[in-house]
């Protein structure tokens, strides 16, 4: 692997997640990262993310460098030729070459704007650092995508499936703010390369774009999808035809009880941080189906198997 | 040990100070934390407490992971049951159960409001903690309590006293800002343990809460309680009856020269950042009697001690 | 070497830049600092300072605790005998001593308020650490100088000449904002130092202080300056004799491949970041002269050298 910015990047996913889940069980590659740093580059906040890949190097042996752009008040200028004489202080070919001096890999967050989608889906930021880095480069999420997470997802639902071919439903829910859709693009991308009959669910208005969803069928009736469902990937995202638009709040959206009985039994996942009672209803988040925690511990391992492949090439 | 709330978690103090004075002559614990996460979270800033715990946490071999929740912009909601429509982003209870899946001790600092002393005597923050996280939680301060603090005046009062019963006075002192009863509580608790006669000396209306107090006398004349001193431990604190307001800014209470005279050579104590000639006056932050800057040192000490407990259960 | 605060601590510039040389090729240094703390006090922003040095004291094997003193609401009194009675928590007297109890090595960073000439040559910031810690003090950019920077600049152009007496040309640049005279100051000195005909040009106004400049030529014709030149260092600095005010923003100063061409084939500088097409153009920035990069790889061998040396103190 040269860099990790889209699931594409994955030559072999069974290969991958066997090892993730191998690595999970036994760190047997506590010296892979040895005298190798990690610098992690935070244009936006981050949990899981964070701890999860500071983790995940740790657990190789790396050193761990964080950053956190938005805060350190270290404005990057990304258009070629700009005139600096306003408030950018760096360019982004120095920024990204210098943290290639001192980091054996850099990894990424920025979120989108969703005010432009053309402008977005550029991504102007992960790709800059990818045309400008001289180490690889890994996505912590990006205006378009989460390919860290959406590899988290395949691990789970691999540890976790009871049948070989199991029905995986990604269901869209109702929040208050305007969310990206680099989660349930990534999930979708991921889920298309499993032995999986993936079924996507979203109010009219709310179908993810074209080029993602490609064969996957999208059912615009939520009870109908979930029918003998034995994954359910609770997720709001906001409008990609009224770019960033919140169209609905509809609260007959959000995922509870009375839904889950519809599904055979599903394990219910959500990569965090949830909504309750807007998103996911306690009853369900507090029961025995869902497996957000597991998911989210699943991580770590995630980062690792990336890292190791990165540190490997 | 199974978590570290309050000084009641500590089973045998003497041993655990003891112990803590061994691993300041030599770190024979070197490797007890090896390959182990300890996770700081604050939700209020933090010197010594941070480094003193994060360089003890070195010395057992772990790994750290620092978040300020309070500035990476991360609201929670501790409300069981709640709507999460408005700007609370995530539940304690899945960050309290996703960060035990990253970290194997979480280390908590939060606050009190002292707008409403119900609320702050429910300590929210490191009770929710406590509750959801699946790992032992360590209280960084909150809004009760300071045992980490208190174990290193335990310590240190063991390491410095010259008789087997020492005197040891806590005098309130003037300061501009309310202050939490976090650290004079936790001090009173520990030195309650210990073979010391216990004074505390405060003007009226400053009064601890009684729970705490029990039988340890409080005198309201600075002068009589100072009397053959050993140690006096110099604190501002807010009104616990007049919950959280300051009454009085009287700067006789300003402990200085004049006032050490009447002790029996004390050696004087802060937990710091301390007012210079405010709490304290120079003339005895910069003369012989002052221990501060040992006290701080012993910090380190404490956390490792707890640390190496929690590790060990 | 007993601090690191200003280019004249340093006993054999020529030894330690041998030395740093060596580090680079080989870091024989990795178990130097094993069981040793490096605490990084930021009270201004920094990119490559905190990465390289973090970077440097992980290849020594130390451990870095680092703390934004101007984000974690922690307000410095450095006046001495000042009552503490409005917005400053701590004196610097407790900072630098409690710092000294957790930390082998404190570096400090401290921007001048470039708004009283007086004052900021006062340095009482990195000169308050100095006097009241009781472990070495490493100087990370100060109001007046910036060792690091110079040192790894030194280093720098001993790894590039490729005659035994270089020309180097130090050249005031135009920039939007007033900047400090730190790096520029330090530059000098330690060029002052080493096998080279240093040469500055600026600006008539922009004469930095004569006790800086001394007897190296001040030419205000930059055509004339560049003249021969082997090296090129272009830098910005707000006016020493109308103190940090910025009296020119003439672009006629700008570096760009026409004033390359009156070199000798120079290799161009620069301690980054730099404001791209102000101070230096993207033709020059893009171009085959540009060592501003390697320059900044640079910046971890010096801040190791200055770590191992201040170690084996």
């Amino acid at each position: 692997m040269k860099n990790y910015i889209n699931i594409s990047d994955i030559e072999d996913l069974q290969e991958i997640i066997t090892e993730a889940l191998q690595l999970k069980k036994e760190n047997s590659a506590a010296g892979t990262g040895k005298g190798k740093t990690l610098g992690l580059l935070f244009f936006n906040p981050s949990l899981r993310t964070r701890l999860s890949t500071e983790k995940a190097a740790k657990l190789l042996g790396m050193e761990v460098m964080i950053m956190n752009a938005d805060k350190d008040g270290w404005a990057l200028e990304f258009e070629d030729g700009a005139v600096m004489d306003s408030n950018k202080a760096e360019h982004i070919k120095e920024a990204a070459a210098v943290l290639s001096q001192y980091c054996d890999i850099i990894g990424v967050r920025a979120f989108p704007g969703l005010q432009d989608r053309e402008k977005d889906e550029q991504d102007v930021v992960i790709n800059s650092f990818l045309k400008y880095a001289e180490v690889p480069v890994i996505n912590l999420e990006s205006a378009t995508g989460h390919p860290l997470q959406a590899l988290t997802d395949a691990i789970t639902v691999t540890e976790l499936k009871k049948i070989k071919r199991p029905k995986v439903v990604l269901t869209w829910a109702p929040h208050p703010r305007a969310l990206p859709q680099s989660v349930p693009n990534s999930f979708v991308e991921v889920m298309q390369k499993m032995e999986v009959d993936l079924v996507i669910t979203n109010p009219e208005g709310y179908d993810l774009a074209p080029e993602i969803t490609g064969k996957t069928p999208v059912i615009h009736k939520q009870e109908e999808a979930l029918k003998n469902a034995d994954f359910v990937y609770v997720k709001n995202w906001s409008s990609y035809e009224k770019y960033g638009q919140i169209l609905s709040k509809d609260n007959s959206w959000t995922f509870n009880n009375e839904k889950l009985e519809r599904t055979n039994n599903a394990k219910v996942m959500h990569c965090l941080p949830v909504r309750r009672n807007v998103v996911i209803a306690d009853e369900v988040l507090d029961g025995p189906n869902s497996i957000v925690i597991q998911q989210a511990g699943n991580r770590t391992f995630a980062a690792q198997v990336v890292l190791k492949k990165l540190l490997e090439k």
